[in-house]
């Protein structure tokens, strides 16, 4: 038998109530995905505002009068997508001591905790996903135009503003896959625990 | 006393347990109250749908080649936006039975199924934010139009179009506001049931 077994075993047999033990490590592996998953999304949503609010781009020619320039603040919906991930990011930092909190107390006791999370959790998507659609819709109109409202494509003269912006919304979505994940493993969590 | 205080009193005395029924008949009350907000919410998202779908505007002169004529289809982020709201009230009709379930069962046994409904609520909201948000991008340009890129409001001229896209804005915020009051209940429920 090898060593790591006749640990286990050992360990196993050591404790009053063997048959609870296996669901506690399981408990204990969901909340530290939920700690890794939320560090996840803090990265990804603080790389979307600071990606999106330090877009910038001067095209090399300009008029007597005009300097075209572009930055995330001439659109609204880009200036509400970086406060929409900022508070986001935010909230995340805020709720980790939560997480680690639910890594250290595996019993019942942090059911109503873990409820408490999936309804801020829910909220916190929802923001997200409006800041990300809201900036998707912009971006789609940049790049495709619109024909029947007389909205020119401006990605063909803001060429790197255009990559920039999509390019933050990917944080953006990232984040809401992974709140997606936490509502699963938390709602996962709040049903099977006894 | 009045009539309905003597039967009400004589109710809970007849009862095997009276301390538990005051709780029974609050969480009995919340769980009419969410089949209500439901009902409420399939009434707001299908008006949206309805209201989106069918808005259809020929302005009143035309040159040779081309008719001025604004449809939902035109853009992109509307056709979504009716989408978006079409699937939440179906989500919304199929919801329904299991509400009346936690009305007819107030005990522990529907705990598992709250938690279930509090995660595909919490998706619904995401997706109907989703909608709701690009559709707002969009009516806030066509309004406003914005300088910096050149694209003009069209609601100069497609002025119905635009009243009635705008309007159909608030059925969805209805719905979304119903989906954060359901989740507060759901989440009230599944925390104070012993």
């Amino acid at each position: 038998m090898p060593d790591w077994q006749e640990r286990s075993k050992s360990k196993l047999e050591e404790l009053p109530f063997p048959s609870l033990q296996p669901q506690h490590e399981v408990n204990r592996g969901i909340s530290v995905l939920d700690f890794v998953l939320r560090l996840v999304a803090v990265a990804a949503t603080i790389g979307s505002a600071v990606a999106m609010g330090t877009t910038n781009e001067t095209l090399p020619f300009f008029t007597q009068f005009i300097q075209f320039k572009a930055q995330y603040n001439d659109l609204p919906s880009f200036t509400f997508f970086v406060i929409a991930n900022a508070v986001v990011s935010a909230y995340l930092i805020l709720s980790l001591p939560l997480s680690i909190y639910h890594i250290v107390r595996t019993t019942s006791s942090a059911r109503g905790s873990r409820i408490i999370l999936i309804f801020l959790d829910a909220a916190m998507m929802a923001l997200l996903t409006a800041g990300a659609s809201a900036a998707a819709a912009v971006v789609y109109l940049a790049h495709k135009g619109n024909a029947r409202a007389n909205w020119f494509a401006i990605c063909q003269q803001f060429n790197s503003f255009c990559e920039r912006t999509s390019a933050s919304l990917i944080g953006s979505f990232i984040g809401i896959v992974v709140f997606v994940l936490l509502l699963i493993l938390l709602s996962f969590m709040a049903i099977s625990r006894r």
